[in-house]
């Protein structure tokens, strides 16, 4: 395949394709009720759930009724907050390397946290075999906190060992390759690459929200970007569930909602000539080899 | 120990004192966040905790904090709602039986559900050693959904263990003597026994909800009552976790929120002749034998 994805997909390579894409649905109920009115309003065209989390169910649940709905797997390995926790999938002592003191996935990964890659992709296999089984049938994987692209060359190789299992494209993109060398190492000619990714980071002050957004769009170059967001309301369970910190907490994902859920946000695409696509698309893209 | 429960604790016999409880902390950050406020306010003087549940971190750093509070632990072999699910607390393999397909608790147990009680067991420990291990100092023991007082004698008998060896008391009241034989056989001469209890059910429509506490409070009998409630807020979070069925739902806990809250319900309490007491009080009792 020695065209770039675009052509792949079918496009002149010069097109600006992007996939609007939400992130961590399952955590809460807030962050699915925000998620799926997203979705059905068209603001995003694409998604990630968390398998452990405990609102997994209601994620698998509409994802079971809405089969056109492009959902991948967002694989979790850590459990990043204080007052609302969740455990592995997998049996807790096939996986201890995953667990803190109390049974939970770690909070964080430290320098003296020692994470056996075999137990991870235990793990994962355990997540990706409950969707299946709850009726999820996941169009992308991806890693929560990039933990599997920015941790080390053998966990980037279990989230590509898996992917290749479960015939799934999982997130990578070249934008990374500078930092980690060993993921453009490790991915062989039939992986996919996604050409560009944009996230707001915690430098952005809440008042330059909707700046930062519509300068990074109005500068997307040529090739596949992936829009990475956090969506939640700013209400009672989702402010006392990240209270601890305000980086991707309930204020920041009633933002990215408000941004993304206005017309000012598909008028930009229309004006920038930007074009949609999901990652179902991306799977099927053999069509157009 | 011949003495009423009411002796022991230093009362005449003909003394009604009552335990205002509320269940199910734990379950969901609205559960934490209405129970803490009825427990600030002096609406309830005892809970307890269901640790499998995503939310038992907050409320636990609340119980380390606030060591007068008369907190038990909310014994949990079930995960009984469809959107919003928990797993065990110990690892998966050591107790299949108490576990679905997903791996998440039971949501009902069936004629073809076979508990094993030393799974049960197991389980419930690692439950109590997790409490501990986060800082909770538990002041009793009682069961969520009444479990391991109306499943069978062998279950019973494992809350009973699990109280010895913790030196806990475990919430059974002599009402239940006559459906279940068991529990009056199995007691010991040493196990507190309470005297009555009383919980609102679905029968009682929505209009009726002060009328039956009111009713209830009037006709209580001498001796030791535990009234069980069940406290949160009818809000988002709430209403999404209980919406495929009412009872013990969102807008049942309000409901229960409401009645407690109310300064009404603190002056039929004193119009009665009623006295509070707490678990940490009857724990406490052999000061009084």
């Amino acid at each position: 395949m020695s065209n770039s994805l675009v052509e792949q997909l079918g496009y002149p390579p010069d097109t600006k394709l992007l996939i609007v894409h939400a992130d961590d649905l399952g955590v809460t109920h807030s962050v699915n009720a925000a998620s799926i009115k997203a979705l059905e309003s068209g603001a995003i065209n694409s998604a990630s759930i968390m398998v452990p989390c405990p609102w997994f169910p209601e994620i698998a649940d509409y994802a079971k009724s809405h089969r056109d709905v492009d959902f991948g797997l967002h694989l979790t390995l850590t459990s990043e907050r204080i007052y609302y926790r969740w455990g592995p999938v997998a049996s807790g002592d096939k996986v201890r390397s995953l667990l803190d003191e109390n049974g939970y996935l770690h909070h964080d990964w430290t320098a003296a946290t020692k994470i056996d890659p075999r137990e991870a992709e235990m793990e994962l296999r355990a997540q990706i075999e409950r969707a299946y089984a709850m009726g999820v049938r996941p169009t992308h994987l991806d890693s929560h906190q990039y933990r599997l692209d920015s941790t080390g060359k053998e966990l980037f190789e279990v989230a590509l060992r898996l992917a290749h299992e479960y015939k799934l494209p999982f997130f990578v993109t070249r934008d990374w390759f500078a930092d980690f060398p060993y993921l453009a190492k490790s991915l062989g000619p039939d992986d996919v690459v996604i050409d560009h990714t944009i996230t707001i980071e915690p430098n952005v002050p809440p008042a330059k929200w909707a700046d930062f957004y519509k300068n990074a769009i109005r500068n997307m170059q040529p090739g596949v970007t992936e829009l990475v967001i956090h969506l939640a309301y700013d209400d009672a369970e989702m402010r006392a569930a990240t209270r601890e910190r305000d980086t991707w907490g309930a204020a920041w994902r009633q933002r990215d909602y408000d941004f993304f859920i206005s017309p000012d946000f598909r008028q930009l695409l229309q004006d920038q000539n930007i074009l949609l696509i999901t990652w179902r698309q991306i799977g099927n893209r053999s069509q157009h080899k």
